[in-house]
């Protein structure tokens, strides 16, 4: 198997820096699109055989060292007992978002073997089909960014509706945190359980919070998450998304790898967070842009940094935009392999 | 004239720490909906009663230590021949964005003095209506922020057509930012000759570039405009929003403040600057939430490390929130007079 991506994540020595990409089973590629114009996303992701069939792609497609589970961050809400839409322009919507007491007390922590199947019998399924070829990683959302979904009812843009119960109503913000890191701690663990070999735990709003509140609102659940999970002794990778200014605290979730987004110069990061922890990013998904030869300079100084880290992930600082040319994606994971001495 | 906000923008001992805040001509206050209800909002920018108007009201109702011209960084580019419309759920949209060099050629350096009339005479209004009361701020966009407006047609979620030019045709991409640089250069110049006290450049969308792409295309325009105004003799501030990666690169822009979003804490910021820059900001926009003592708290340790900048003029990290209660802003105006000693 290639295991360079599992051994850059423990912080061992690679032959060469190990590159996946975020959405890299997405609508970037034509393939995808001709999986998807067969179903609702939902039901792409529930169809355990077309799941896998959209993960693998981009493992042949771009050569890729990782694969990811397809999947949303927001499925186990839905398990949770908040039901969950996908509007083709709006996104996300929870109809009935949850703001008091008494919703909260509705929501269950879901078995994932029964309520989340779908999701494990896929990977299940992967890994039968990825015959070991790459390593799989499985995903949750962090609970302060499932939260914000819940409480305002979709995606936003002040996160008002969050911040207002984290400020106004701490006892009712907790009591939701403390059941969606119960639901995430089985889920992740279940997804480890049933051949996930790495786990990312996606924060993609974290950036929105101030380095206090992130300390009193949003880490403690990460840290409780990573300590619970971390005894099925697969790595754990925590993307905290614009967190630049959350690095140290972050630092502490106790995560075997950090991703970073692409607005932190990722030497500036390595040198702050030192040999404690691995790396992953930090490409700007529009550098995909670049002419080939700018390309290639861009990427040369991220592998270079990376090469002073105690192990390196490369990735894009986001998801690769819809908009991106695959072949252009292909380039990049060249690039990576080439400028870090792949045989 | 209550003159703290000019002296802690130039780096001069104040009795007190002088408070204004992003957007408080705005949404939150039901004296602006009054207003605001008879005209649109590019009517509102465009009369300068009305402009001056809501521009006084929250110096009145709140008791900042500045006020700041009531307008909208986008009306110079609708005078330099860039349709602009406002529309109640999109926001601003310019419907026909600027995406080669016919339509970069089109565009013209306006004169503030006939095309822009309408603000100058709002300032000139403004500056007898306030009597010295406190000082006026005036403001412009950054050339990069009012770009992306230009080249996506209004607002945008990953600045992929902006960064397109930018990476694919950067030839391009520099003709417009010159000639929106010349533009801003003009128009703040003659805000300071028709009264404005103060400038502040609204750098909103610095923070979706890396630091090498805010280097290379978003900071040396800002430069070349502080450059060009100095000699004005009236303060600037610089607020390169969701910027705290490049806050040393901010540092060489040449404004005597910079303006800092709630993401960073300003104790490490302030720590990172030095004392060649004053600081303004920098309290979460959502803090206007928290029950009194907490908001005393927050406040507190911000004033608490401002005063160990050069200089500190408080603020909101961002604009307030159109669902803030006004009386809360009015307790955060207190608040920062009262724990940084005004008498």
């Amino acid at each position: 198997m290639n295991t360079t991506f599992l051994q850059a994540c423990r912080g061992e020595k690679t032959d060469y820096t190990p590159i996946w990409i975020m959405r890299q089973a997405g609508r970037y590629l034509p393939e995808y699109h001709t999986v998807r114009s067969k179903v609702t996303f939902l039901e792409l992701c529930k169809t355990p055989e077309l799941a896998a069939e959209v993960t693998l792609q981009p493992v042949d497609i771009l050569g890729v060292d990782a694969a990811i589970l397809f999947s949303d961050i927001l499925v186990p809400l839905e398990a949770m007992g908040a039901p969950l839409e996908f509007h083709e322009k709006r996104g996300p919507v929870f109809p009935e978002p949850i703001r008091d007491q008494a919703a909260v007390a509705k929501l269950h922590v879901p078995d994932p073997e029964t309520e989340l199947v779908y999701v494990m019998d896929t990977i299940r399924l992967l890994r039968k089909e990825l015959a070991d070829k790459v390593p799989l990683i499985g995903f949750s959302g962090a609970p302060f960014t499932l939260a914000t979904y819940l409480i305002e009812g979709g995606s936003s843009k002040a996160y008002f509706e969050t911040k207002k119960m984290m400020y106004a109503a701490p006892e009712l913000y907790r009591a939701l945190l403390d059941k969606i890191t119960d639901c995430t701690i089985t889920y992740l663990k279940a997804q480890a359980a049933a051949g996930a070999q790495a786990l990312q735990i996606f924060d993609s709003w974290a950036g929105v919070l101030a380095p206090d509140d992130f300390a009193e609102f949003a880490l403690p659940y990460v840290q409780r998450i990573i300590s619970a999970v971390k005894p099925a002794g697969v790595p754990i990778i925590y993307f905290a998304n614009n967190g630049a200014t959350l690095l140290d605290l972050s630092k502490t979730s106790g995560a075997d790898v950090l991703g970073l987004d692409w607005r932190v110069n990722l030497a500036d990061a390595v040198a702050r967070l030192g040999q404690d922890v691995a790396v992953q990013g930090n490409l700007d998904p529009c550098a995909l842009l670049l002419p080939a030869d700018k390309l290639e300079a861009r990427v040369g100084r991220i592998v270079a940094a990376g090469k002073q880290a105690r192990g390196h992930v490369f990735n894009l600082g986001h998801g690769i935009l819809p908009e991106t040319p695959p072949e252009k994606a292909k380039l990049v994971v060249e690039l990576v392999h080439r400028l870090s001495g792949k045989a």
